[in-house]
C-alpha cells in the first residue's frame, strides 16, 4: 500500500546507515562527548555563519520543546504560542508537566505575528492584575507550521525584533526545517534563522534521521548546566554518538538539503497532479504537507489504497486530508497516487 | 588505546544493524504501532512465562526510571532505593523534577534487603507524624547493582514477598540485565524477574544496541493512558520502529543472552588475570563490571594505554578502578590488557 | 474614601472575632486535629443533606483549587473550566506549575454548559491523536462565576449528569458560594450542590472570614493520604483551630446565610439606584458583584471620592466598572454611594 | 490537663489579637498591598540593621521553605541540609514535589557546619561525573533546630563565609526565631542574621500569632516577580492584612521579644526543675524544647495527666520526651508539672 501518511515512516536516509556501520566499532566516550558529535557541531555552525553557535543534540521533537523551554523560561513565565502550534496540542501537556502555561494566540494559517506578540505583551503589563497571570517569557514558533506555511524573512525579523524589544527570547520549532528551507517560496536561510531566533531546533527524525534534533542555542545563551538538565529529563543518551553520527552524515556533502528539496519537488509533483485534475487545496502549502480537499467517497475509494491522514471536515460532502512527502518518498509512488485520482 | 571504560562505548551489535538495514525502506505507522514492535514483544514474552506482560519501549535508562516511578507513585509517595542506587546519585535529580522523593536505604554492596523494607515500612506508618513524611509507595532495586552484584532468588522472593505484604510494587531496573542473567553465579532466570517484580525493564543500551530498553509490566498493572505519558515526557519515538527492530533482533536466535555470556566470559578472563598476578578487587563481582584494587602508581602507568574508570580511593597508595566488559569486547583486548600488568 | 473594590477590603465578622478571642488560650492540638475543627465540620455538614461528606478547611482559593485538581487529576489529565475561570485567568499558573493543563471553553457570561462539555469529551476520543493530547480529567465550574452569574438547578443538574456520562469529578469554586445561595434568583441549595457536585468549597475569605474555605467531598471520594498532600503543598496549618473556628462561627445561627443576604441585599440596592439614575449594567448580575457602565468622565469624578474596580472597556466613551458589595457593606455607604451619581 | 506538647497549642497573643480587633473594618486594599503590612516591615526593618531589607509575609513555614527554596534554585540544583532538617524529613515532600532534591548532610544535634558544606561543594565539582548528580545550590539551616540547639556567631558566620565562597545562598528556617534569639547561652541578634544569611525567616506561628511568618531577603536579592511565585503557590492571601496587622503587633514595644524571652525562662525553670529531681536530659537545649529522659513508668504514669511527645527510645527502660513552653506557658503550669514528677 502506498503511504503518504506522514515523513516518519521509513528509517533513516541510507549516508546516515551507512556512517553507522562505518563507525560502529569505534570506541567512543559517551554523553555526547565523542568526536562525531563534535564533527557534526562544526558541520552544522558552517551552515549557520554564527561562529557563537553553542549546539546539543537531542532525540525527538517534544523532548527539545519541553527542555528548552523549560530551562529558558522563569517559574512565573509561559511560552506564547499559535493556538495551533504542536505545544499547544499535541504533545500530552509536556510544558505544562514541566509547569508553565502555554499562552495561545489566534493562529493565521498556522503563523502568528509580531503585533499578536506585541499587544500580549503591553496588555499584560497594563493588567493591574498582571501579578496574578501568567507573565508571557518566550515566544514558540513552528517553521514550517503545521500548516505547512512558512514564515516570510520580514515576518520573522519583526518577530525577532518584537521579542528583543520585551527581552523575551524567540524560540524556532524546525521540526521540518529542511522543507522550510528548500521551498521554492522561501526567502529565509538556515543563517538567517540563527542570526533571528535565539534558540532553534533543526529537525532530522522527519529528515532523513533515524532519530534526533539539533539544538541551537545562537546567542551565547546556552543554559548553565545544561547537560545536567538534560539528564534530569532523561534525555541524555549513553550513546550519544547515535545522534552525532546520523548529524554528521546530513550535513555532509549537502545531504540535509538535497534530500529536503527532494522531498518538496515531489510535494510539488503531488500538488499540481491533484490541481490539474480539478481538486482544491485547503492551504496553498509551499511545504512538503498539502491540504487537499476530497469528496467524501473519494476519500474512501482512495483509503484502500493509499494511507493519507485526516485533517477536518470541510463541508458534508467533504474532507480535507493531508499528504505528507519526505526524503523517502519516491517519483514513483506519486505517480501511481496521481494515477489512482 | 583499549577501553573498559564503560558498556557502551561501541555502537550496536551487527545483527541489530543487519536488521535495520534490511527494514530500512519498509514503510511503518508511527509511535510504537509498527510490525516490528510488535514482532519484538511478541519475542520477549516468550521468554517470560508472563502471558499478561505488557512492553512499551522506551530509549534509555535514566528516562525509563523517571516515568515508570512518577506514572506508579501517588503524589504523596516516594520510592525507596539504596542510597548507591543509580536513580539516587546520577539521575540528575530526574525523579525529583517529576515530584518524588527518593528514600534512601543504606546499600550493602549496592543491594537492600527485605527486613530494610519491612522496617521501614512499619516504622513509617507507627510514626504519629507520618502524614507530615513522605510514605514509601514503591521499592526500586538494580540488578546487576551498581556495584556488579546480584539478587539471589531467595533474596529477590523475599523482597517481592515484602512488597506485596505491603502493597507496594517492586520495580527492577535492568540496564545490565542481561550480564546478570547470563553470570555463572545466578540463579534467577528472567522469568522470575516477570514473576516476582511488577515492573521491571531490560536494557539494551548496554548490550547490543545503539539504545533502547524494555519496559515490562507483569500483573496486569499498565498504567492507564501510558502512551500519553510517555508523550507528556517527552520519550514517544516518532520513529518507533528504532526500539522495536533493535529489540527485535537482540531477542532473535538467544542473540540477546549470547552476546551478554560472552560479556561475562571476558570479565571472568579479566578477573581471573588480575588475581593470577596478585590484584584483590574490592567486590567479587559476579557480572560484566570488575572492581580491581591498583596500586597508584600502577593506575597511572596503566592510564596510559588503557581506559577505564576511577571508583573510589582505597588507602592512601591504592586506587578501586572499574573495568567493564561488554559484548563488544575481544578476548584479545583482554588479553592485550593482561599483558600490560 | 467609599469602598466598594471587592468583598475582602474589611477584616472578619464580629462574631467570627468574638469566637476566636474566646477559645484563644484553650489548649488544642495541631494540624486541624482541635475540636473546634471537628464541630466546624458537623455543623457545615448539617447544612448538606450528606452524611458522607468529608471537608477539609484550607487557607485561601487558589490553594484550595490546586490542591483539589492535583490530587484528583491523573497525571496525563487536564481540568475543563470557561475560559474566564479564575483557574484559567488570575492564579498565575497554579494548575500548571503543578503539572495540569486548563483546557479552556469559550465562556457565555461566565458560565459553560453540559453540551460543551459532552462536546468536548467526545470530540477528544474520536480523534485519532487523542493520546497526544491532554485527556479531560474534570470540570472546574464558580458558582457564582467571575462574572456574577449563577448556574440555575436545571444547568447545574445538567452539567452533573454529563460528568457522570463520562465519571469524570465535577468540581464548584465556590469563593462568593453565600452571595450565590442567598440570590433571590437561585433555585440551587447547598444540599443541591452537596448532591450534584462531586467536590466543591465553600468560600470563607470573602463571606465574613479573616481566611479560609471549607472543601467538601461528597461521594466518599476524598484522595487518600489527603492531609499529606495538603502538607506537601505547604497549606496545612500548625494552628488548624483558625481556620475551624472561623467556620464554626459562620456556620452557627445561621450566620453565613444572614450575611450573604446583607450583601444581596446591599447589592440589589445599589444596582436600583444606578438603573433608577439611567445606568445600564453590562450583565444583570444577581449576586454581590454589580457591572455598571460609566461614561468616562463620570468614571474620574467618582474616582474621587470611591474605590472600585475597572472590569473592561466598553467602547470609546464608557468603560465598565465593577461594584462589589460584602458582609461588610453598609446601607449608609450604598446611599453615599448613590448620592453621588 | 496540662499540655507542653507544642509551641503551637493556643492562638494568639492578646496583643495580636487586640490590634486585629481595632483595625477590623477598616477598608484596606488585599494581597499584601495594606497600610499595616507596610508598617510591620518598616518595625521589623528598624530590627535588622538592613535598610535593603525587603520583606514578605507567608502563611506557615513549609509554604515559606518550599516557595523560597524553588524560587533560588535554578532547576538543576539542589538544596543543602541536615538530614535532621524540617523539609529533609517533616514536610511530606514539599520541596521534591517543586522538583528540587534536598540534599542531606549527617547532623549534630541538627546543625551542619561550614566545613561539610565546602567538603560537599568541593567533591561535588571533583566528580567527574557531577553533571549527572544534582548540584548543591543553596543551603539550609534552622535555628533554633529540630533539637533546640543554636548555631553560635562564630558558627553562623563560617557558615555563611562558605556559602559566599560558593556564591551559594544561605537561608535559615527561623520558625522558632524568637526563641533561639532570647536565649541566654546565643551570641547571634536578629541583625547578625540579616548580615550573615541571604534570606531567613522569623517564625510567628509559634511565636504569638494565629499564623504567619516573616520572610526577609536581605541582599537585594528578592526574586523578581516574587508576588507571582506567591501567588502560584496558593499562598497569597486576599486579607494580605491578617499577616501585615500580627506581625505589627508583634514588632511593636518588644512584643516578639518578650514573649521568647518569657518562653525561655519557662523552659528553664522545667529544665531546672527536672535537673533538680535527678532527670537526665538529652540535649543542653538553651531554647524553649527541652528533651527529657524519662524512666518509661514514669512516662505512662505521666502521661494521664499531662501532654508532651515522644522524640525517641533511649535504651530498654527509658524514653526520651520534649517538653516544649511559648508565649503562652505559665508558670504554674510549669509548677504543677515539676510537682507531678
Amino acid at each position: 500500500m502506498l503511504s503518504f501518511e506522514n515523513d516518519y515512516s521509513e528509517g533513516a536516509h541510507e549516508m546516515v546507515l551507512k556512517l553507522l556501520l562505518e563507525t560502529n566499532m569505534q570506541q567512543e566516550s559517551g554523553y555526547g562527548t565523542d568526536t562525531f558529535t563534535q564533527l557534526a557541531k562544526e558541520k552544522i555552525k558552517e551552515q549557520l555563519d554564527c561562529p557563537e553557535a553553542e549546539i546539543k543534540f537531542l532525540v525527538g521533537g517534544t523532548q527539545t520543546n519541553q527542555i528548552v523551554i523549560t530551562a529558558l523560561l522563569k517559574n512565573y513565565e509561559g511560552v506564547l504560542a499559535a493556538d495551533t502550534g504542536h505545544i499547544s496540542t499535541h504533545e500530552a501537556g509536556a510544558i505544562e508537566f514541566c509547569g508553565h502555561k502555554v499562552l495561545t494566540l489566534p493562529h493565521n494559517l498556522g503563523k502568528i505575528n509580531a503585533d499578536q506578540i506585541r499587544d500580549y505583551v503591553e496588555t499584560f503589563y497594563a493588567d493591574g492584575n498582571h501579578e496574578h497571570m501568567v507573565a508571557p517569557g518566550m515566544v514558540y514558533i513552528s517553521h514550517p507550521t503545521e500548516y505547512g506555511t512558512l514564515y516570510s524573512m520580514e515576518e520573522l525579523a519583526s518577530l525577532s525584533a518584537a521579542c528583543r524589544e520585551f527581552e523575551i527570547p524567540l524560540y524556532l520549532d524546525g521540526a521540518r526545517l529542511g522543507y522550510g528551507l528548500m521551498s521554492e517560496e522561501t526567502d529565509v536561510t538556515m543563517a538567517d534563522i540563527a542570526r533571528l531566533c535565539d534558540v532553534f531546533y533543526i529537525g532530522g527524525t522527519k529528515v532523513g534521521a533515524l532519530c534526533g534534533e539539533a539544538l541551537v542555542f545562537t546567542k551565547n545563551n546556552l543554559p548553565k548546566h545544561f547537560v545536567s538538565t538534560i539528564k534530569q529529563h532523561g534525555a541524555l543518551l549513553a550513546k550519544g554518538r547515535l545522534l552525532g553520527i546520523q548529524f554528521l552524515a546530513l550535513f555532509s556533502d549537502n545531504l540535509y538539503f538535497d534530500i529536503s528539496r527532494h522531498a518538496i519537488n515531489m510535494a510539488q509533483l503531488l500538488k499540481n497532479g491533484f490541481t490539474q485534475k480539478g481538486y482544491q487545496t485547503l492551504i496553498d502549502s509551499p511545504t512538503n504537507q498539502q491540504f487537499i480537499i476530497l469528496e467524501n467517497e473519494k476519500l474512501k475509494a482512495l483509503q484502500q489504497q493509499v494511507r493519507f491522514s485526516f485533517w477536518e471536515k470541510y463541508d458534508d460532502a467533504h474532507t480535507v486530508v493531508r499528504f505528507a512527502t519526505s526524503w523517502a518518498t519516491t517519483k514513483e509512488s506519486v505517480e501511481q497516487l496521481l494515477a489512482l485520482i
